[in-house]
């Protein structure tokens, strides 16, 4: 059985991915960090850099195997904005401000998509882990489950938003499982294939 | 007479802060260095840590003095945005993003400024400057100099944006010039009143 441990301030995350990895057999451990983020167009670079400020700041871990997640909403006719700058975007012009700029632009050119990452440490290395859910932003909020973007966020082939859905059915189609499920599904391939990667 | 490092890649900064520091008789020279900044809702924060991680990347400049700088345009109805992450914003969805969003916004909400904030390390030790510039956000762009948002915004008690002034009109009223103006009248202050400070 796998022991690793996911950095994060944020308890529903945690508790999210804990009960994903228990049906990958695996212990998912907490640790509540706050730590730097670097800006860069690029959720990848991002959280690999938060791995290397972790072990800047936790030595102690250099041993252990541990993960990060960062995440953002990316449109595409705003050439990916808000992206790594979800979070503040949010805080700041919130949805209104979104549905503003995104007044008058037709149906077929509201496409957008939330995107995942996951940077995986472990033996000295860093392992990328992405989920992707494509959708589109549409013309008023419709919901009031989940955070952030979810009220304007209708994914692909779904006739609910993110906020809209209940926590069980975001996690299982949402971005963030989907990274999580790629971390977890390639933790537990057996060592030989893994060997082969 | 000071010698100080102004570390930027950014020529055009360097060259308006050389013209200026030569009038204080500080000798200014030119690091080109590309480094991570953090993501943070204050530039203060921002400049800070960018001189931490300059010494991290260049320990030889611990026994120098040298500085960076930030700087961003806050718009008040918008809780501050795009303030920090201006450069992105302008990136993604430039001038025609800000006027959508202020778009039925009246004359007398749409107050804004620009900030620059100098991070000044010496002795082991930083000491921030900062420079603010109040005004406005028109309703159309103005003008075809300066960078950025400069064509949006107009400067209080001025009749012509920041892309409407020349070089030298902007570099002596803007926000960059005088925060570079605090840094070096505090630096040709006689050693007896540094002390006192």
């Amino acid at each position: 059985m796998y022991n690793i441990i996911f950095i994060t301030h944020n308890k529903h995350k945690f508790e999210e991915a804990y009960e994903k990895a228990k049906l990958f057999n695996i212990n998912l451990q907490w640790i509540n960090l706050e730590y730097e983020e670097i800006q860069d167009d690029s959720l990848e670079e991002i959280a690999r850099s938060s791995c290397l400020k972790i072990l800047e700041l936790r030595p102690d871990l250099k041993d252990k195997s541990f993960f990060v997640e960062d995440a953002g909403l990316f449109i595409n006719c705003l050439r990916g904005f808000p992206g790594p700058y979800s979070a503040y975007v949010f805080r700041t012009i919130g949805n209104w401000g979104i549905l503003k700029l995104l007044h008058d632009v037709p149906d077929n050119e509201r496409s957008a998509f939330f995107k995942s990452v996951i940077a995986y440490y472990h033996s000295g290395k860093i392992e990328l882990f992405s989920g992707v859910i494509q959708g589109k932003i549409i013309k008023s909020l419709k919901g009031s489950q989940g955070f952030g973007f979810d009220p304007i966020f209708l994914p692909a082939g779904s006739n609910k938003t993110f906020a809209q859905m209940n926590k069980e059915s975001k996690n299982l189609k949402g971005h963030r499982g989907k990274s999580l499920q790629e971390l977890f599904t390639s933790l537990s391939k057996p060592p030989s294939s893994l060997k082969d990667r």
